[in-house]
């Protein structure tokens, strides 16, 4: 047989040579990507034995991350000193909102933007006196810019349910003294508003200019207006839904379940000891799965394969990260696991899979809701058309109900923004939920859907068009 | 405030008492999902403990899953007891390849179909007189069905590195007398198809009048065409790729680590101990997550719930799976997680990773080919046209490599069929495949791509378009 040999035969009695030492020695190949679970755990372990003298027992013991040992003096905290209900029956006995300003709130305090932050971001939005350092959407909001602080009064919360100062699993339950691990109760992302609207009461300001947005965010600002239309002038939600689709139910059930398969979960009980750094790092590069797109890695790293450290050594496919992009997850995971907060991860997560704005969805839910300009009708009958993207002539039930839902929301003026490479909050996300105003009879319906191949993560990245649609919407 | 309250308040007293209760007694939540990998253990080790009189300190011992003990009466082995070397420098010592056959092999042998498998399916592709179950491709193989058993004789293998009666890490390395575990060498998918040639040299087979493959068997498929240009007739790619994408790669990975960190899987040495068995059932969510797509789901599951099992409890949201979407997936990873060997999963996830038909990417690899028609031209001038899908105009730089890659397929009639709602192997791979064999200069490139929402397990489900396709492309 004719035979073509490709690539060179130089290298092969080396490889022979590797693979006979192996099998005669017994020897077994080692695993540097998983070896690095084990050398975070005994990092971590050290820092335990170094701190432990100092904290013993109380809720202030165990190797807390960073996240747990925030600095307070960079943002302003909320202290609601008595009971909340929260929207599945349970409610927390007290509760602390983390926040930050940027602007100057207006002698008539008509120009207060309330800005709603993704799963874990912090009310860190961008740089302020307090701390210097860059927020997640520095090139959004500053003078001039698409949330311009010369006009408005911005102000961000980090969430309930939150790691970032606000009350959340690693808070301490003052019924207990103890850390609330997974006896902290279920939240909706209606809760996570309604505790900023206790915020907004507390600093005297009774009406928002506009609720603004992003991935949780999004559903978190549809959810002020519906919560208080009186109170709420515009809505914005950029990359977020009315409702939760399965597939990014799949997506975020998968993370919580790597992460609670670590047995240092301990079902939810870990602030004592070490928290699932291991569970978290693989949770988060699921995620970062969902935040990209197929069509940024293939222009991003494409078929590249991690640098070359010794160029002397052939390089031969191993099982630990080969392919940039595997790195690059590695990279993603590592960087995050110890920032967040494990159960916060989890509570948020479920409280995104939960959010649903259709009508069935809401009778279900305690949730009192502020006043609305007239008498609302269960189904209006003004139905508003966009040359286009006109409501469906032949709505399936469940939009139905997700238009008669969001019927309080028919008032105000709302921007839906989404982005066509997005897997988690897909574009068809977006057009339910603009079908479903605009057949709540919202004339005022803004629309767009952004290309580009960022995916998820195009409202963190790209300041032209997203910076854009806000700064029309909003002026 | 005025005030409106959804939902049924008499459902609160009781809500309420119950989170008391839990605050007051210091009780903690239960979690069934994270219990179940516990449970699944103690199985395990019952096993173990029951059969571990029996077998001691061998090859023998250990508590293997349903896999290591197949019924070697359902199937036939290929012995081949020289060294085979491999396209990554290492060589096995010998190796066995599982197969089973359906139909009569003419006396010209010259009706043979050689079926590829996807990564973890066995030689069962359809039920024999040896093993009278279904097998995965049941309704596609059979008389009169779209591979007509009446005219073909087709035979499936197992592949090489797979754990269903084949040579993989889960077989006794003869040169140690252990399991090869980790030691197994890293496999490419063109090893997998020079070992399926080798039982076709034994069997006498000199020709191929077609072969066809899905997913990972449609990536064997060109493989065979291309290291056999004059012994396969017909090539077919179903759901398959000619170089797989980052975004494969990144949600094959993820898989790979969250197997690789389960503790039981030992560096890939567990033969002897309980298998990483909570490490592929979460493997195997992620793996679900990508065979199926977001519009099955929202047709068939929605946002459906798990049904009630007490309906005189109120349903409460549990961080345990809730969505119907949610118990699917973790009945999936369930029923799979005992079923497969994590070994073979990681070995040929990373054969399918590594698989690039690109000219600089096989350059690097030790392959031998068979010989070819005609003397081939490294960039073929001539270009076939499809008023359909016509080649790119002006090609990125690895389509003209994986043209000039793919030209050893230049006469051979070729196709190559994808879905559109395939997130794994996506219809940009699949004309990415078909644009290059046009740019060779093949003009025998059949292309379909096919609607639905089956995602990529389309190819198992979609008889009457899958089937159809064949069913022409073979007459």
């Amino acid at each position: 047989m004719f035979t073509l040999k490709l690539g060179s035969s130089r290298l092969v009695p080396a490889c022979r040579r590797r693979l006979s030492r192996a099998v005669s020695t017994g020897a077994r190949p080692n695993f540097p990507c998983v070896d690095a679970h084990a050398a975070r755990e005994s990092r971590i372990l050290r820092k335990i034995s170094d701190t432990a003298p100092l904290k013993t027992g109380t809720s202030e013991s165990g190797p807390e991350p960073a996240y747990a040992r925030p600095n307070p003096s960079s943002y302003n905290v909320y202290h609601h000193k008595t009971p909340m209900s929260l929207a599945y029956g349970s409610e927390l006995p007290s509760f602390e909102i983390a926040y930050e300003t940027w602007g100057t709130l207006s002698p008539r305090k008509d120009n207060v933007i309330l800005l709603h932050t993704g799963l874990s971001a912090s009310s860190h939005a961008a740089s302020t006196s307090l701390n210097a350092s860059d927020g997640w959407w520095e090139k959004f909001i500053g003078p001039a810019k698409a949330i311009d602080t010369d006009k408005y009064f911005v102000i961000c919360t980090n969430v309930l349910g939150g790691c970032y100062g606000s009350t959340g699993p690693s808070s301490i339950d003052p019924t207990t003294g103890h850390h609330y691990g997974t006896n902290f109760p279920i939240l909706s992302v209606f809760d996570m508003v309604r505790a900023q609207f206790h915020l907004l009461d507390h600093l005297g300001i009774d009406k928002l200019y506009a609720s603004i947005g992003c991935s949780m965010g999004g559903m978190q600002s549809l959810a002020a207006g519906w919560l208080h239309p009186k109170r709420v002038g515009k809505v914005a939600s950029i990359s977020g839904t009315a409702r939760s689709s399965p597939s990014a139910v799949a997506m975020r059930y998968a993370q919580r379940s790597v992460l609670m398969a670590d047995p240092n979960w301990n079902n939810g009980f870990y602030y004592d000891a070490v928290p699932p750094h291991a569970g978290m790092k693989l949770a988060r590069q699921i995620a970062t799965i969902t935040y990209r797109s197929g069509p940024e890695w293939d222009s991003r790293f494409g078929r590249q394969l991690r640098p070359v450290v010794d160029t002397s050594i052939p390089r031969r496919p191993a099982l630990c990260p080969d392919f940039a992009i595997e790195t690059y997850l590695d990279h993603q995971g590592e960087s995050f696991c110890l920032k967040y907060d494990a159960n916060s991860l989890i509570y948020i997560s479920k409280a995104m899979d939960l959010f649903d704005m259709t009508d069935d969805a809401l009778r279900e839910l305690r949730l009192k809701r502020g006043p609305s300009t007239d008498c609302e009708e269960p189904i209006p009958r003004k139905i508003s058309h966009s040359k286009s993207h006109p409501p469906p002539t032949n709505p399936p039930p469940y939009l139905s109900s997700l238009a008669k839902g969001m019927s309080p929301l028919a008032e105000t003026p709302v921007l839906i923004l989404g982005v066509q490479s997005d897997i988690l909050f897909t574009v068809e996300q977006q057009r339910e939920a603009a079908d479903a105003l605009r057949m709540a009879g919202n004339h005022q319906v803004s629309y767009y859907e952004l290309g580009g191949v960022w995916g998820h993560d195009t409202f963190l990245l790209d300041v032209l068009n997203v910076g854009g649609a806000i700064r029309g919407f909003l002026s």
